[in-house]
């Protein structure tokens, strides 16, 4: 008698666990990251993202590798598994080009969307992420293209005023909020296929010198 | 009998109507704005707040006073009754400076944090405020205080890419979400007390000149 109670007792802490495990899943992602974050190695994390369970060796670099607001968004970047539409202003951190670069060999569909000014400056990424075969789009106009958002998987919508700089992460007060809700997620998708469309290269406008 | 019908379906109808506006109010707000906005007038809406139920006197200027994604940023400002905390990094909007005084006019607490290197550029509306005698404190360090963000009545949180300048608004592509979340509330609200305390000029550091 004695033992059938202990199994079932042991049975029904199990489910609660497994109800407890399957509720937190199931609930929809809700973060706020500040900045500045203290400077991190992501190594593991992208050793561990670009090729999971593998044996991943200790980084010889002198950072740590702990809990930072950067190494948090790095994670939510790396959840992707099927698309990853980006639109920001700014992009000269090498971590997160690396981070991006992940995503796309692991067969991640890969979208850019960057500012026409700022892509050419000293420090840019872009180049860099043309030259490894990611799809980039940027405007064409006088004002600047100047939102700062990712969306991971059509589920996941990552933005605040952070812009994807060494700088900013580690010198500015900035904010992140991660969002899985489907009606900001749709506005914010809606915009960016509006961008992928009008930027398209086909609809370039050429002036040819002298004209007005 | 006919008449008693009527009566019944029409005070069903009422109690109908009257259970969706009472949703309506309850249910939190949820808007994401996305610019460049048409130029559009506010002064209907500044003098409505300025001073509600007196008479719109028509505004001589050109501009249509419709409905854009500024004048919808304007009315959720103005929709603060006790407290408005902002923390933005650029403001030469004059529309906006406008908006926020209205609001402390009116009574409403004010708080602004900007970044203290933007604050003393060409067009910068934060001498006017301070004129006026709303309270501003600014970051003492290098990195810039690049966050976007107000925070109406502790209860609402507006943030996004959206800098408070003529150029942003009228020009570029950006975003901004409005939240009324007690979740992402907290944690802006939060942060912001941080700063605020952070950048009391009490704690301003002086070093003489030739100091190192």
């Amino acid at each position: 008698m004695r033992a059938v109670g202990a199994a079932l007792a042991a049975a029904a802490v199990s489910a609660v666990l497994l109800a407890v495990a399957a509720w937190r899943r199931a609930r929809p992602v809700r973060e706020v990251l500040f900045f500045p974050s203290r400077p991190c190695c992501i190594e593991a994390l992208l050793a561990e993202a670009a090729e999971p369970g593998a044996p991943v060796r200790p980084c010889p670099c002198p950072l740590p590798s702990g809990d930072t607001a950067l190494s948090r968004l790095v994670r939510r970047l790396l959840s992707a598994r099927r698309s990853l539409d980006l639109c920001v202003f700014a992009f000269s951190c090498p971590q997160l080009a690396r981070t991006v670069q992940v995503l796309h060999h692991r067969g991640v569909r890969v979208r850019l969307v960057t500012d026409a000014q700022y892509m050419g400056m000293h420090g840019s990424q872009i180049g860099r992420l043309r030259h490894a075969g990611i799809q980039v789009r940027h405007d064409q106009h006088s004002g600047y293209m100047h939102h700062k958002f990712a969306i991971v998987d059509r589920r996941m919508l990552i933005t605040g005023s952070l812009n994807w700089t060494t700088q900013a992460i580690q010198s500015n007060r900035e904010n992140v909020l991660v969002v899985e809700d489907a009606e900001y997620v749709k506005a914010f998708q809606d915009e960016f296929e509006r961008i992928w469309e009008e930027y398209n290269p086909a609809n370039y406008k050429f002036f040819p010198k002298g004209s007005k």
